[in-house]
């Protein structure tokens, strides 16, 4: 029913090190990372540790791991960029949008009148990614 | 920060019994129904029985519990629907499209090449509404 996990998928890569990302918090079952094609400002992923594709293969304590961790970036991008909102997205197959076949949510800061741009494919500029990783970082390091 | 919760909203009246419902699973902390406005055939929505308003102001262990009903949930309408994807969804204040004031996360099966619908506000038929719901649960009770 569900597609076997795939170890060479970029988050993967991301996690064992063999691709660079923006990191913004890690801990023993989760990381957390800027999206490198941002569907808005201060566009964060947060992934699990463990080897699952999706919600559809994870296991709880993977889902409560990821949803703990992506509970305290949507707190820090809220601070960090000043948000009225935050949307959390989380995409399973191609059908629903998932393009990188390793769990992941998308956390993006929301501002009134300003919708999600689709998803195009554009890099952002590197300088751009960690100046946004370095202002959620301090947010994160003021929540505590 | 974040609104103080308000025990008026919609959700908190069905969670009393003030307000009817189409229940799909219920357990301790979660309870699952049918969206009456969908973006997609078989929406549904998960929500904690704690007083929390979203993300934000949630215990770590509202959100353990809410996502792993909407983990089967998830599982159940893709089953029920021979969907090809599940999009998960969690909006935060009303810049993000939150629009109840109660922590929930929406499912939503996915058919390749079927985006969502927008969010019209248009009511979906009662009977159309308990068939679906008849449908999730029956495949609830196959995936055990």
């Amino acid at each position: 029913m569900t597609q076997p996990y795939d170890d060479n998928n970029v988050f993967a890569k991301i996690l064992r090190g063999e691709i660079p990302s923006h990191k913004l918090y890690e801990d023993a079952d989760t990381y957390a990372f800027m999206d490198v094609m941002p569907q808005g400002k201060g566009h964060c992923l947060v992934i699990t540790k463990s080897s699952c594709r999706n919600i559809l293969d994870a296991e709880p304590e993977n889902l409560a791991a990821v949803i703990a961790t992506t509970q305290k970036l949507a707190r820090a991008v809220k601070r960090a960029y000043d948000a009225d909102g935050v949307t959390v997205m989380q995409f399973n197959e191609p059908a629903s949008g998932q393009t990188v076949f390793h769990l992941h949510f998308h956390i993006i800061p929301r501002f009134e009148g300003i919708a999600i741009k689709p998803h195009t494919g554009q890099m952002e500029d590197q300088a751009v990614l960690a100046a946004n990783a370095e202002k959620i970082r301090q947010a994160l390091s003021e929540l505590g």
